[in-house]
């Protein structure tokens, strides 16, 4: 190991110099300091005993957070949004009819890349911030009978919660198989893939899971895996090819791309500290961290945008109170306090906060600092009460 | 900051604790700590003024070591196999005519996005190990009028580097573009992108840069860049859809994906670093490395694979003597010595071993010790001399 004093003198000499943050935005989040000494640990190869180790090692931590009994159940080597093309490029085929539960902007992402799959593609719209009901959403499926499903459980953009028993349910019954976007969800809320009945589901590691971003977690269920061996042609992502990355990950371990241990090792902590704290207190602690933050926020005269049964618990959406300019409080918290936080965007530009609880953040305490912050920087935007 | 005592305590928390290797493989490449240093860096935002500072520096210092003026020059989030499959969804359409020159594992593999893109795939093949002649290959591409001709710069495979002027010359003079693998030469030796004519070229972090995987380099040329800006359809692929991605890393900030503001930060370092040493210096440093390691192997008895003027400096290819084991040769080096190096594969399965010599380990002292290592391990797999 490098002795301290080394370390300083390099600390010294590196180039870069981070502001140092509080990550209160939508992802990614703040970082556990055990995390950081993990990225800092020796490089091993791709195909090293130990990085398979270490691989091992995450699958079965991932099936504890994800819910999941799946096999199938291991990490892309990109961001959330290359989860999110892994999933949809593995399983949904050119004229393929797909139906996409439209409530925000990643439900949209998924159309866009489903559309460029060449699917024929269903979309059942609500306003950013609602969610769909059982029965108007298992009816929709029932009516179109698509092969594919797609639907987003935490969408980010709006900061709506999407229940998925029903919408699973009506789409195994036409026999489609379903892919949920879990990017914010995972770590923070029950995911529940298995209870739920989603075929595919992603993630990321720069949310819930406070990493930071570079991998995307995955899981498959056994039906989706049975779909995906007969697949009648390759996936046109070779880089993205679910077969191939499970065989290098998990089966034969034959060489596909070079994964990176350094990633590997930050969410291998990562989890291990979810595993540490056990995931039931993790989720109770968000669910509290959450349910303070609204109190607060209301005691405030805030309001927020989602209704109360369908909230996510580490990204809330207070609206911007009238008169207020969002812009110049998220500017405020940051050069004053190196907070960062993000307003909305698309229809609900100007119209909400996005401010994300997650990991080490999600406490009372923080909580209460934050919203001192964050009245501070209101009353110095306009706002009178 | 940490303090060292809590530094310590955080040390004996983490669940990981990596084996020290010497990494003399093809890659993952030995990592300066510096470089571990920037990895242990706070996370900001992907959207943070902070990260944008960073990813241009980074624009400017790979223009550097790719030896472009190219305006088009940023990272993907993905390790190279992304890079590769984003130089050949972007570029490649389906029904257009691509040739391929493939003396290796990654031509082949290149081959093989490009089939999945729909191309119409013409290839001239040699022996794994063999280069193309510039007036053979500027005949093939005269011949055979592609849109696109790809080839690999560096086959990390055999060991072989390609020159491309010819290549190049005579693509433009029939209209194609041409796509260059720098996946093992950037950093290393010159790769000389504007010098050479290459359109497309990419490369990885955990090679000749001597960072952990995870990102991939690309430069785009002024007139492939007009050829993308006329693409007829969008890439089929959202995540390496160039187009996007240039707007979010250099032109509007426009949200993409998230790129891993800890890998920008390694790689930042890694190229403060080679520009620190000097771009000419570090190649200096790898060449004599390289012709000091060869004659040290050849002193022992050893041949070499490829022939001397087109050997790839840090990724030496010396055959496996007659009679010797070479995994047994491997895996002594790994047990007793904590070294990595690699074997052949494909058709020089069993006949060659692939050492790096990258970044830290380009080094003559090094290269005695690892001969050190390597003679010892050679004699107990039954080599004679």
């Amino acid at each position: 190991m490098i002795s301290s004093d080394d370390r300083t003198a390099l600390l010294e000499e590196i180039s870069i110099h981070p502001p140092m943050r509080l990550l209160f935005g939508p992802g990614p989040s703040q970082v556990h300091p055990r995390v950081y000494q993990a990225l800092a640990q020796p490089v091993v190869g791709h195909l090293d005993a130990y990085f398979f180790e270490i691989s091992s090692n995450i699958q079965r931590l991932l099936r504890t957070v994800f819910g999941t009994k799946n096999e199938l159940t291991f990490v892309i080597s990109a961001t959330g949004s290359g989860g999110m093309e892994t999933a949809i490029s593995n399983f949904v085929l050119p004229g393929m009819k797909v139906v996409s539960f439209a409530n925000g902007f990643f439900c949209d992402r998924m159309s866009e890349m489903a559309r460029r799959q060449g699917a024929e593609l269903v979309r059942f719209e609500k306003p950013w911030g609602e969610v769909f009901g059982d029965q108007e959403a298992a009816e929709f499926i029932r009516l179109e009978k698509p092969k594919v499903v797609m639907y987003v459980q935490a969408e980010t953009s709006a900061g709506a919660f999407q229940r998925g028993d029903a919408i699973c349910k009506a789409a195994h019954e036409v026999g489609a198989l379903v892919i949920a976007d879990c990017v914010t969800s995972l770590g923070a809320m029950p995911v529940e893939v298995d209870k739920t009945g989603i075929d595919i589901a992603y993630s990321c590691t720069q949310k819930g899971l406070s990493c930071p971003p570079g991998l995307s977690p995955i899981t498959v269920s056994p039906r989706a895996a049975e779909w995906l061996q007969a697949r009648p042609t390759p996936n046109r992502s070779w880089y993205f090819d679910l077969k191939l990355i499970a065989d290098y990950l998990t089966i034969s371990h034959r060489y596909h791309h070079t994964a990176s241990a350094t990633m590997f090792y930050a969410l291998h902590e990562g989890l291990t500290l979810i595993e540490e704290e056990g995931l039931q207190n993790r989720w109770d602690r968000h669910h509290q961290a959450h349910l303070e933050f609204v109190r607060t926020l209301e005691a405030m005269g805030l309001e927020m945008l989602v209704a109360p049964e369908h909230r996510i618990w580490n990204l809330n959406t207070p609206k911007v109170p009238q008169g207020v300019d969002d812009a110049k409080v998220r500017t405020t918290l940051l050069k004053e306090h190196g907070i960062e936080i993000a307003g909305g965007f698309g229809p609900l530009a100007g119209k909400i906060f996005r401010i994300g609880l997650m990991g080490p953040l999600a406490t009372t305490e923080h909580v209460h600092d934050f919203a001192d912050c964050f009245a501070a920087a209101l009353r110095g935007a306009g706002y009178k009460r």
